[in-house]
């Protein structure tokens, strides 16, 4: 047992354990402890690395109550989301400083994730009772149809199978035990195996253990929910190679997202990854719109690239602008509100050093100029990363792909075209994009059609006069973009549409309506709207 | 110029070229001839294969009208759709004669399938001027919430950018140059590119024809639509691994569509692959339909394998009993239908020796019984497939995995199981289907809620008291399944649903009206059924 910091006041008893199908084991791999990234002290908790046959057993226990998982209705399945919200909610300060401690993110931050976290949870809830995700379908029988008659048709979408999910470090509640990716796996009857991620264990843990505590309370088969400890480059291959996994989630980096993407695909059985893998975010800023408000533009994103230390998948990391007179004054305004600010603590100290190291060699490419930093140093006892905004010229930009790629941390690059031509063919340098933003006043925007056209082929977001940080969880949100912002540019981890990367639409022909599910009978017991022959209607047949 | 045969008398005059972006052009690559299966003879038409800088030219000018094509509106790719159609009905007898020369085929069968392709084309065609695929979704703003406001978002299906398409050998009109994957890409607005399937490419030359005086009737660019000559093996690489390809639509053998995926998944960029690979389309015949009915059941299913020479995806490969009194009948049906039948020529050379070297290694296999033949030898000169019916017991198929895979071809299996459970270990043996079919009266069905189950986790579509073959083109089809029946089983290449195949969502925030596309904007001009705050509706913002 090693020495804990002081910072680690708050008694937790973390066992450090994985939890098998409802068991606590102790993991027979490698033991770690995680590193505060506020002091760089070692955290209570000694935990331990799931082995293979453990995470065999998870999976297999997946497997074996997945089709007694997917026969479940909808309301237990609601039950069960929102038992697991109460749950976490009464986990209270201790979820709270246990994040704070292993993410370095503020605890209102940490408060107000944890609030999307449970709001998230109650959604699925809401949309597991309502049933309308099966989208049902039916085409009624035509036996005088000639040469032959048309058989009865009905359609809907079922569970797929296992889900594995890889928590995201800079989201350790929303995006990691219980975050999206899980919430909507279970809303729809998938049975969950979850890899916690290894910079925040014990909070992985305090959330797995409120699942467990759920599954028990609804009386669920404990094999739908399962979550190991330990580093994705060991857990990964068994994880996503294991025949019992029929679709995997994760949100991180290209270099871990593709690595993953092509384990499953490498599979004799390919499996889908839905991997969120970050974006650059672009940002076009149009001539009138610097000139009538280019301060004010420039100081929202100054705001925006350093919130979160600028570890959301969303932060904007490339402005595009052409030479204009309101460029001065966004410059201006971009400068003096990052130079005002003090650096944040970044998720660990891998990121960190990751980030500096980046920053360094941008800054190191001849022609570049310094645009906007903190007065304050970064501490790197604190591991702390140092807001950056660097400017170049577009000419420089098409010509050098170094600046075609994500820095993830507080740091941006302005972009610099002689006119909109030069911009265009900058921007055509970029790849797929979780977002692109344009800022332009009316009269502009109202001509600005090729552009918009151009924005929406290349990412899953477009964004008008506003930041794209900050991803609401509704309906219309799109969250998920071409390669390499996602491996799968036709789903979105954010957003009620999120649970249609867990299932599949299965066919049932002449079937008799005692063995159909409640979505397609006749009477249509769930009151749902369906497509019949092609219409909506929420009737019975 | 090589000799053709009596049998080739229609005058064609094909120029056997490839067509890119309207222009035809001979192939930089090999010449070669197609051979007809009905009796050997060398087909009129000196085919050439397209190089790779052809090849390149046809995926760059689908790249380049992406944008126009895209932002055409509904009713110009319906009239386009609609021509298509036209231009194909207005080729005649033409048509089916080269198509009956170059696959064997019927030519009822093959008037049957114009039907379907035409039908297929028509039924896009009111999909794309309806457009409600784009699945529109609106989350009005709210400038009141707290803490911060809530954006307006709304969110649609695009499409996703230029579609590749490999022509199926086995349905020359339905799944080839203008079949239900051409259809669905461009009804959704997708440049395509065909890959003309070498064993009828002078069907395909016509259809193409057919293709581009329709671009040019409705007024297109011509990058809409290109077809290139050749085989899979030497254009494959180039269609699946060019930047401009964003999707790749493939129906045919599991080997191939396996090399697809792998092509396409190693990319820089993965890109999707909807590969249908066919199928063993497992039969469960439950006692008392063996007892009530089991004559016309091994009638029917003797029919059913033997269709089209057996060569449909959906050809039912395996039955699947318990030993009952019913079995006798069933057998003795099966056996007398199939004496009778007189073997059909198959789709090529290729394709029957590999189904008659096939059938003679598993008749070879230990303890393996003879069921059903025709009395008639196949004819070899003919291209004949000579219908075979095996039987085994469970055991032996538990135990021996040769009989898990595809025989395609007028060949089927019946399994014959001690009791259910020993069946349901066998059918446990198998990997994905297109379709799984139970027979069985109301009184065992009514307790078949396991074994439905089952077949809905192993299957597409679960068909009842009738066969799997005939695949209608509604609504509520789903025609793929899990792997390897399909490389994605979250979507179907036949019906209606197939156009998801194609699309991508995107959502726009804060957008002004003006720059919003038409099925988002507040008026909903398109009168479609949006989601306004997740509740289906039909009225103005």
């Amino acid at each position: 047992m090693l020495d804990h910091s002081t910072t680690d006041s708050f008694p937790m008893n973390l066992h450090g354990q994985s939890f098998i199908a409802g068991q606590r084991l102790v993991g027979t791999g490698s033991p770690f402890h995680v590193i505060s990234p506020l002091d760089r002290a070692v955290l209570q908790g000694d935990f331990t690395t799931a082995g293979e046959a453990q995470v065999n057993s998870a999976l297999l226990a997946a497997a074996g109550v997945q089709t007694e998982f997917a026969a479940t209705d909808g309301q237990t399945r609601a039950t069960f989301l929102n038992a697991i919200a109460d749950e976490i909610l009464a986990l209270g300060d201790t979820l709270i400083e246990r994040a704070h401690l292993e993410s370095g993110l503020p605890k209102p931050r940490l408060e107000g994730e944890r609030g999307r976290t449970v709001g998230q949870l109650r959604l699925f809830a809401q949309l597991a009772a309502a049933s309308s995700w099966v989208e049902a379908r039916i085409d009624p029988a035509d036996p005088a149809r000639q040469p032959l008659p048309k058989p009865d048709l009905r359609r809907l979408m079922q569970p797929i199978g296992p889900v594995v999910v890889f928590g995201a470090s800079n989201f350790p509640l929303a995006f990691s035990v219980a975050g999206g990716d899980t919430a909507s796996a279970l809303a729809t009857g998938n049975p969950v195996v979850v890899k916690a991620h290894e910079a925040h264990p014990g909070t992985s843990e305090l959330v797995a253990e409120a699942i467990v505590a759920a599954v028990k309370k609804v009386g669920l088969p404990a094999g739908v929910f399962s979550m190991v400890q330990g580093s994705g480059r060991v857990l990964g291959p068994w994880l996503a190679k294991h025949p019992a996994t029929k679709a995997i989630a994760f949100t991180g980096s290209e270099i871990a997202g593709r690595a993953l993407f092509d384990l499953a695909a490498s599979r004799p059985d390919p499996i889908p990854v839905f991997a969120e893998m970050g974006s650059l975010n672009p940002v076009v800023i149009l001539p009138g719109a610097l000139t009538s408000r280019g301060a004010a533009i420039g100081t929202a994103l100054a705001q925006s690239i350093t919130l979160g230390a600028g570890q959301f998948c969303t932060k904007p990391g490339l402005f595009f602008t052409v030479e204009s007179e309101g460029l001065t004054a966004f410059r201006e305004a971009l400068a003096a509100t990052i130079a005002g600010l003090i650096p944040s603590t970044m998720l660990h100290p891998g990121i960190a050093d990751h980030y500096n190291s980046k920053c360094s060699s941008i800054k190191a490419h001849a022609g570049i100029k310094l645009l906007a930093t903190t007065t304050t140093e970064a501490d790197p006892n604190a591991t702390q990363g140092q807001p950056l905004v660097l400017e170049i010229t577009a000419a420089q930009f098409i010509s050098d792909d170094t600046f075609h790629h994500e820095v993830f941390g507080p740091f941006a690059l302005l972009v610099v075209a002689k006119d909109a031509t030069e911009r265009d063919a900058a921007i055509a340098k970029l790849g797929g994009q979780l977002t692109a933003t344009v800022y332009g006043d009316d009269a502009e925007l109202a001509t600005a059609q090729g552009l918009v056209a151009t924005l929406g082929e290349l990412a899953g977001r477009v964004i008008f006069n506003g930041v794209p940080t900050g991803v609401e969880v509704f309906h219309a949100m799109q969250h998920g973009g071409p390669y390499p912002a996602s491996t799968d540019s036709r789903f979105t981890s954010v957003g009620t549409a999120a649970l249609f990367r867990f299932v599949r639409p299965v066919s049932y022909q002449n079937a008799p309506q005692c063995l159909l599910p409640a979505a397609l009978q006749d009477t249509n017991p769930l009151g749902i709207t369906r497509l019949v022959n092609g219409q909506p209607s929420s009737a019975p047949l």
